[in-house]
């Protein structure tokens, strides 16, 4: 049974710090007597605090507040320009990044397509994107934060192993720290996508959060009790590779019949370019070959009768591994991000529909199955809110 | 952001008198300076402390340890029956309970089967074990611990919805505490397996454990980062009732197909009882409608085929949701208590590599599937440590 260690005195005020900061960041703006009341620490001690937070430019004064009877007190808020953070998301057809400020609002993006003919490396993109953004920036660069796909030691930066840029053992943010000198922090990209919903999203969040990312993969980041939960081996939330038809179709991981073989966007391109040619009947049987995520979107839009057998068919499959995560974990929320998202309503009522029937009812009535609001730069808002919870404690999720 | 709230006077002493028991509990014997170093509290809040836990007679004085300059320290230990624990376990054809010690120690125990011919409604049944067992205590009794199958508000103790005895709403903690004046602390059974390894388990815990019950039913308790976690609504865990099977057996949930209908050892009997009058050459094929849990068990270790068949298959259910657990949870050490244990090494090899076969190979080849130590008693432990860990702190699991 572990024992609260005694804290120094260094990492008391530094916690402090934080604890101020963050009471400071909460709030659209505040006084110190409201800071030291909230946070239990004597006004002596939040003045220090301040002090210094005022000197690094990251909290200024705004005016005076309400007077409760002396003189208005003096108010203070976080500068939202202080710092910037460089946000990466390694997922897709595409690397993409971003400038973001304090408040996750989006300062400039920048791309590189990862199939590019100038015969570049994966790695050698990602160089080419944090360059051009750290570059770019107009204001002190607090660091950078990654999000990627595959099994991420989030402890030490290491790509452990992702099979879509065919990386193992990769020191990623050993390397992109030697090369800018600034602090990386990298995570799975749906871990970073969970972080971006519990820090951004529009509703105030549960305790608990399953976030599943369903794009040309499928993977899972889930809160419990307010913190990222990893697992053992940074591996929680791999539902995509678990397998679910026997003796189906092969996996990029290695493996057959895997979740995402059977209902990621991918699986759903592929079944419908195999399909399309014996139904002469829908839209999509012209030109298989030319069936892409958006002609698939299209086609199930439009009511496309092969189009919607095979995309609700996939829905059904999210929805039963869903069930499994309700049987698991009860977590009430479970919010929906990625490219599935495309194919809007239908999409969602089926897998919620199979996730309901699926699980104990007393559970599956309770269960909310819903889009998350930040489609597209979800996972690069999540590994900015990873860097900024790391390096300047803003959340308390970890 | 919830904040840290400044802590009473009295939360804080309450707190550092449960921090110092848990610190002499953790261990043999140990000295009050020793205590003060280890919870960071000073000697005189730690003789303070320890005075009132001696009149309690919680803790004794035990001799002297090693000297190291000055005068050889006086030891402490807390009594192993300086308080006693009543736990109570519903699961199974009978209702099972213990007056159980502060070392998790078996003083006593009482049995009620739940069909009995007197005509007794179960509630009946619980108030007259827990009438035995508080009236034979031989030392102060600390309060009851009941683990108990179904959706249990274990902050209310109440009953949600347990299928099994027929109970909605119930009110059970508070029934027994008006009863008997003591405190109550109510669990699902699997919650409180979970708790009974997580606590007495021979092997040092590792901070995530799930336990998955398999008997009548089928429930797991899991463990994350040293805590039972629960789920938003005390259904974490309830893998049983997850669907397996399209258009399958029906299910006492209400369902069909559930895990439950396939994988549990009720599941094994039925299935042998109806196949038994079609395969001649099984030994179980004489008396199909006598075959029961110990008949089963008996031709599996036989080596019958069609027991093989059988119980093989269900392992194998076993072990597609333990692998959809590894893939929702990355957690490394899966325990298996309950009935099931007792088709041995087989079944478990067969769970075993079907868990793994299903994973993700980077998470599943560092999963262990095990067998518990405690089989029989461990609800029983289980709820006596719940009580425990919620009346006296002895435990960091909650």
């Amino acid at each position: 049974v572990p024992l609260p260690e005694k804290a120094t005195h260094q990492q008391t005020r530094a916690f402090n710090a934080q604890l101020v900061l963050r009471t400071i960041y909460d709030r659209p703006a505040i006084s110190r007597a409201d800071v030291a009341r909230l946070t239990g620490l004597t006004r002596t001690s939040v003045s220090a605090l301040v002090a210094e937070l005022l000197d690094s430019g990251l909290v200024q004064e705004v005016g005076r507040g309400q007077s409760t009877g002396g003189k208005a007190p003096i108010l203070l808020r976080v500068v939202p320009d202080a710092r910037h953070v460089v946000g990466l998301d390694l997922g897709g057809g595409s690397f993409t990044g971003a400038i973001v400020d304090l408040r996750g609002r989006i300062v400039r993006s920048a791309e590189r397509p990862l199939r590019a003919d100038d015969g570049r490396q994966p790695l050698e993109l990602v160089f080419s994107l944090v360059d051009e953004l750290v570059g770019a920036a107009q204001r002190p660069v607090l660091g950078i934060g990654i999000g990627t796909p595959g099994l991420i030691d989030s402890e030490t930066g290491t790509v452990r192993w992702a099979v879509n840029l065919d990386w193992s053992e990769l020191p990623l943010g050993d390397l992109i720290a030697e090369r800018t000198g600034l602090p990386v922090h990298v995570a799975n990209d749906s871990h970073a996508a969970a972080l971006a919903e519990y820090t951004f999203g529009s509703e105030p969040s549960p305790d608990n959060l399953v976030v599943v990312m369903i794009g040309r993969g499928i993977g899972a980041g889930i809160v419990l009790n307010g913190q990222l939960f990893s697992g053992d081996a940074f591996g929680a939330g791999e539902i995509g590779h678990t397998t679910v038809v026997e003796a189906g179709e092969p996996c990029r991981c290695g493996s057959v019949g895997c979740l995402e073989t059977v209902a990621s966007v991918r699986a759903i391109v592929d079944r419908l370019r195999h399909l399309a040619p014996r139904h002469p009947g829908s839209i999509l049987a012209r030109d298989p070959d030319g069936i892409d995520e958006t002609r698939a979107v299209q086609a199930f839009l439009a009511g496309d009768p092969l189009a919607d057998d095979v995309v609700l068919e996939a829905a059904r499959q999210v929805g039963r591994a869903l069930a499994a995560l309700v049987g698991a974990l009860n977590v009430r929320r479970i919010v929906v991000v990625g490219a599935a998202t495309a194919f809007g309503d239908r999409w969602l009522e089926a897998a919620r529909h199979e996730t309901r029937e699926r699980s104990l009812p007393l559970l599956g009535r309770d269960t909310e199955v819903v889009f998350g609001r930040s489609r597209d730069d979800v996972v690069v808002l999540g590994a900015s809110a990873l860097l900024m919870t790391r390096e300047l404690g803003l959340s308390l999720v970890r």
